[in-house]
């Protein structure tokens, strides 16, 4: 039986499904729409207490949290497809230690921006001014970190393309795109390049377009 | 060269410490005074650029985010002291599973109380009672998912003790102690046993004193 992603359309589940091609893993989409509220049946929650995308069912082994779903299948086939936790277990602690900075210091203020940017106009609801400021300067500061560790190393872990930086691919997409703060990135030469490599691999010309 | 882990005092090292004490692997410790803001000075701020504690020296190695840190170490020395990372690479999925649900759902509400109600008064600060209530609120409602989960199995990952469980003490000990919300750990049955199950390894008593 073919693994199934749920809620392809959205920025997190596209984190797996760009993993999964990475990893030449087969997989099927199952749509949930999230401004009908599909993600808060008790169908849903069961399988996804917290009722968020992505989910994943692998035959009778379910996953929730998309960081821990590209952890999985990476090292399942971890010789399968591009490798993407480095080759040795210091490697492997460098990949760990980007792709928590993207959980806890990049995540949080890209999601508000896109909260407040993108999803906010199309429930209705105001966009929050201080709330976007605020998070675009804190955005900022942690840019700036990349852009000193980026005119180090070709790819943030080291100089190995990783679940790092893909990691960073979606919400990025939205943020030079209709977030429209694409400056944050250009105005950073090494963020920049870093950005364009990654953004045009063929795994995430493919999936951006779900 | 024994590795050195910096800001001993603090919760977020301690999360490190108490995964070493499980490993049975040797260290140091080295104190940072964050009330005197020696995270942000131009040597500290070299090593880890984020500017916070835990950070970590294994002779020429250097990491940061401690939950990159306790990856590193339990994958490493897999069969030495505690295996914290499960069996299987599906077990080990599970374990990843549950502690991104622990830096992404628990860890920014308890963090938020704990920034209102143990430190703004050691700096001089008012307490925000409003978003002291609202976390309250959201961290009640990641405990009810915890409960339902703790029915079916003794521990997050499943009836076996890992990452997923060890992330969890020392602001869960914060909670219990100096925040004094321990109902939300008492109200609820089975997140009280595995509390108290946790709580009391011979690791956590050790490393919740310094």
């Amino acid at each position: 039986m073919v693994l199934k992603v749920y809620g392809p359309a959205y920025a997190s589940p596209k984190r797996v499904l760009v993993c999964l091609v990475e990893k030449e893993i087969e997989y099927e989409v199952v749509p949930v729409d999230l401004l009908k509220g599909e993600h808060k049946s008790p169908e849903y929650l069961k399988l996804q207490p917290f009722g968020s995308v992505p989910l994943l069912q692998d035959g009778d082994y379910t996953l929730f949290e998309s960081r821990a779903m590209i952890r999985y299948y990476s090292e399942k086939y971890k010789s399968q497809g591009t490798d993407l936790l480095g080759k040795t277990v210091e490697e492997r602690g460098l990949v760990e230690q980007w792709l928590d900075v993207e959980a806890i210091q990049f995540h949080p203020p890209i999601y508000e921006l896109t909260l407040q940017i993108m999803f906010n106009p199309l429930l209705g609801l105001p966009s929050d001014e201080k709330s976007i400021k605020e998070n675009e300067e804190k955005l900022a500061k942690v840019l700036d970190i990349y852009e000193e560790r980026l005119s180090k190393s070709q790819y943030l872990a080291g100089d190995f393309f990783s679940l790092a930086d893909l990691s960073h691919l979606p919400f990025t997409d939205y943020l030079v795109g209709p977030i429209k703060k694409e400056y944050l990135i250009r105005d950073r030469k090494h963020v920049s390049a870093w950005w364009d490599d990654i953004s045009n691999r063929p795994s995430w010309q493919k999936i951006r377009q779900l």
